[in-house]
């Protein structure tokens, strides 16, 4: 099967993380075509991947023939036109948040899809695809907290930009918790309550920061969120479940920690290899076929332990195996290195 | 630039695990040939892959035209005459550890390599691609924890075949620590020796398990390494080192941790979405890609969040955006979902 | 200076612990004299402990002229008259939680005893001294989270007796956040909203639990807490303070955790033996102190480390020293043991 | 039963410790006698403690008439002495290490008190009484971790006095290590080896420091050491038990963490308000008794929360129960304070 062939709307940072992505590290699928409203930028990008053009019109990139499916980070007021020229074109969109900046415009966005009868909108809400995420969605789904009852969340950023205003810090901010409440409980959220805490004194005037938001879900579950954007400190984002039969709690810089009856905390270990060193054979093999492409330029085809890494070390295994047999210390004998 | 033709010699565990890998994420390469000693096992994943072919005999596979690179996965014995080819054929080759299965021929293929005066062969040692352990390394090449002094290893598995004798604790097991302190310390390591303490119960008759090895570096470091194959618990790699100025520990389960003067104790926060987000973002945009283009299968072009989703968010952040403002909870009011 | 003589009144749970504790570990004090509403219980404890009698009318046991004073666990109900009683013979009082039942008369106490000029009640909020809370005290007095913001509490139980009832989980339990956030803001609460989702399914019929409490302070922080006193798992006590220049986090069975600008999260190591080992010396010294004066029946007057136990390891440490200058392993050898 | 009175014979660092402890916190003993070469130092002591001397020689102290059990914490060469004067006239004897300085000696003291027939020398190895070390050994106990088959020690201190030499490390650290060996394991220590890596540059000239300990016991178990007095960094005191059916961790501040099948690892929840806030109510009561034995100096009998915390309390609960009927946030009415 050849690639699929994806046009980029948007180069922004979230649009040029993407490019870099499909680029580097995603197989089966590459980048065909960017647009950006700043067209230079969209041509600097097209010239530094083969086989990508720049196309101006971002209504244009969706049509063209030579387009299998399309990445949307444009800016969201922007969505609604874009997305309806999807659904007409019949491509596969990665939609990034928010589908589009009002309920009404969603809503129709939502019916027109439903008429066509194919699912073709994905949105890009990405956590439900972090792992420790997934770990927490698998632990009530398996029931092993019984019925879900409260979820405490933290969201916090070290800082935003000097544009981001009181209202951002719910949509841009606090929707990932949004998604997060629906996706883990699978369950509509039926009531919010923003509460305003005496504002953080190294916050720009006027803007209402931390914010607690307090969400009530179709049976009567409790959410809160401490969303605080200008912390100074990092990026924590932090979510606990509490349930019938314990809790859990990921994000806090030790892996998800259970709590379970009677008495007990704690996490699991990587049961073998694969889940332990996974990304490592991931990033070594990817950067060896970097290294190997790129060979011909740069004189090695390697980019990892090499030859004599492996002749140091069967030496030492050698010593080692007479060691066990002995029971003495033993010297390695390394010949000269060239 | 066409993606890199890749021969994996050996389909065993390790080497399928490969074949899946290049094949579904890693980005510029494809399997173009693979081969085994069981030529139907080798026959049956080349008719999954397109584009793919068995060849039944590895120094052909080698040698074939239309192969840019190799990556053996071959038994270790298999290893020295494989090698060779590979360097006769000018072919890249990233080799799973062992080189070779002794010293001799392993310093024979260093030596026939740097005739050819460019690096080819990479070895598979593939902690050093692991993020922790490159954590621990930029530690130490930064020169935070000062001159290195001491380092302890644990290397525990829940069992091993039945095959498994105590000198293949040696060389499959503790070769990890081995080059682990190689490249850690950047120095040869002088002299070893194994310590046998009583065996555990319930390890097979006649294993030595487990073993504690004790490693001295050129510059007269200490290293210990406790290989413990048969602890029926988990998999787990734990390795501190210890410096001058503090000593520092990856995986327990929490990620680096690491003191330091006068008194501290602790981990480093992700610094934002990039670092804490960055492989869900990956998982998000390959499993669309996949959805994509196994769409007009399935009948569904996405694997994730639905436009629906991105409604329902919409209208939970426009009624947080009024309660932002009325300082009241309010209602949100959801469609009738089709 | 002679021992403090003590009145315990009400020798229920609380009581009978305070009346042992006295009785063990407590230094220059001694319970003189027992009081219970069931005199039975009261005669009984006082039989245990030399030089204790059982007084049957609590208002006779504060007035006695050998009790210097007075350590209340009755219920609560009681409290008031026996408050007063204290007051008028100027006995110093430890009263356990709650002052008295309702607003008015704990006023009408506060005043009473602001006209004697001299503070001699004590409120039983123990938290105040724990090791924890005294630390995270210690880091807000010391301005290292800059002005304070938000505080997350969570307070959960494994279970409670079957007369407890939704408001007691605000006067028995909740009660104690309610003194953490005024002894850590050093402010008072201005506000407080009980929220209520949907409830425990294993929770008795009738019962609000968990509840969600959100209290504002004088100066407009913001404070959640978690009760949840059906959980089935344990207790759980956390508390985490978010400031201007940082966030701290005790009681999640890891010590006090701390998350500071540029991206760190830690806790403190323990300076030296004092801090590490000083409990284990006074459990040390006291135990032998009990084996001691009790040694005369027993017919040993050690709990702890033998002679032996102290030959063996000075043999052990010869050996050491010299293999320290051998470079050898030695031998250990030691008589028999007798 | 009136006090213990106790003799404690040098009042250095350790000694003057013990007095404070034994004065302060240990109950139903009291420092009768002390004892030092410096008799000024005791003289001084002595004055500052009710009903208690000072005794110029330390064979008189040991003899004396009104001394019930004497605490040794004079230097270890006068040791040997003092303890057969102990045994002479039938004094219990808590003893600081080491029993004596040599194994001759050592083995003398003991073949004494076994012709005695009753134990009265105890020897001062506080960490059996730590309660992580209590913990770890009530698992080994219990059979939990199977046959223990290997013990990893780390022990590190930031610094040493400048007159501690290299077998001082082996004498005054390495010898708790040889004690907790002895004691978690209940077997003797057969073999030793002290392995000398290259020496912390941060180290004194000529001290030998790191130092690695290899023990070997009866049973063929392995015990390693890494006794490490110059880190600069903090005082860590950390074991670690690997057996049959799994590992247990204490000490690296996060309390016992232990691993088990099938791939689990964590720690225990505290069970109920005695584990968690034992330490706190013993501190609370321990000061208010302070408190009221010095009220009539101070003016106060209180040392923790007053009347008007209780009534502050007391008036937020009231509003909470008011919130938990009503559904709405309550405010808070507080009296004026006087």
């Amino acid at each position: 099967m050849s690639d699929l062939r994806i046009a980029v709307l948007g180069v922004g940072v979230m649009g040029a993380d993407h490019v870099a992505r499909i680029t580097a590290r995603i197989s089966g699928a590459r980048v065909a075509v960017v647009n950006d409203y700043f067209t230079e930028k969209a041509e600097q990008i097209a010239a530094e991947i083969p086989g990508c053009r720049a196309v101006a019109d971002p209504l244009d990139a969706i049509a063209d023939s030579e387009v299998d499916a399309v990445l949307l980070a444009t800016p969201g007021p922007t969505h609604e036109k874009q997305l309806l020229a999807c659904l007409e074109h019949r491509r596969p969109v990665l939609c990034e948040k928010p589908l589009t900046t009002d309920i009404s415009t969603s809503l129709e966005i939502v019916r027109r899809e439903a008429e066509l009868g194919v699912p073709l909108i994905q949105v890009g809400f990405m956590r439900r695809f972090d792992h420790e995420y997934a770990r927490l969605k698998a632990l009530l789904d398996g029931g092993e907290l019984g019925v879900p009852l409260v979820m405490h969340c933290v969201h916090r950023n070290p800082a935003v930009p000097p544009s981001f205003d009181s209202s951002m810090i719910v949509r841009d901010s606090l929707v990932h918790e949004v998604d997060v409440t629906r996706f883990l409980f699978g369950e509509e959220i039926t009531q919010v309550q923003i509460i305003k805490p005496a504002a953080n004194p190294k916050a720009p005037e006027g803007l209402q920061d931390p914010q607690i938001a307090v969400f009530t879900t179709d049976s009567g579950k409790h959410v809160d969120v401490e969303v605080f954007v200008t912390t100074g400190v990092a990026y924590e984002v932090r979510t606990e479940v509490v349930g019938e039969l314990g809790s859990a709690l990921i994000g806090l810089d030790v892996g998800l920690v259970r709590k379970s009856a009677p008495g007990t905390w704690g996490g699991q270990i990587t049961p073998g290899f694969r889940e332990r060193f996974g990304q490592a054979y991931d990033t070594e093999v990817q950067r060896w076929v970097d290294a190997v492409r790129t060979g011909a330029q740069t004189g090695s085809y390697i980019d990892g332990p090499s030859a004599w890494d492996g002749y140091a070390s069967t030496a030492v295994c050698e010593a080692g195996v007479k060691s066990l047999q002995s029971g003495r210390a033993e010297r390695v004998e390394l010949a000269e290195r060239a």
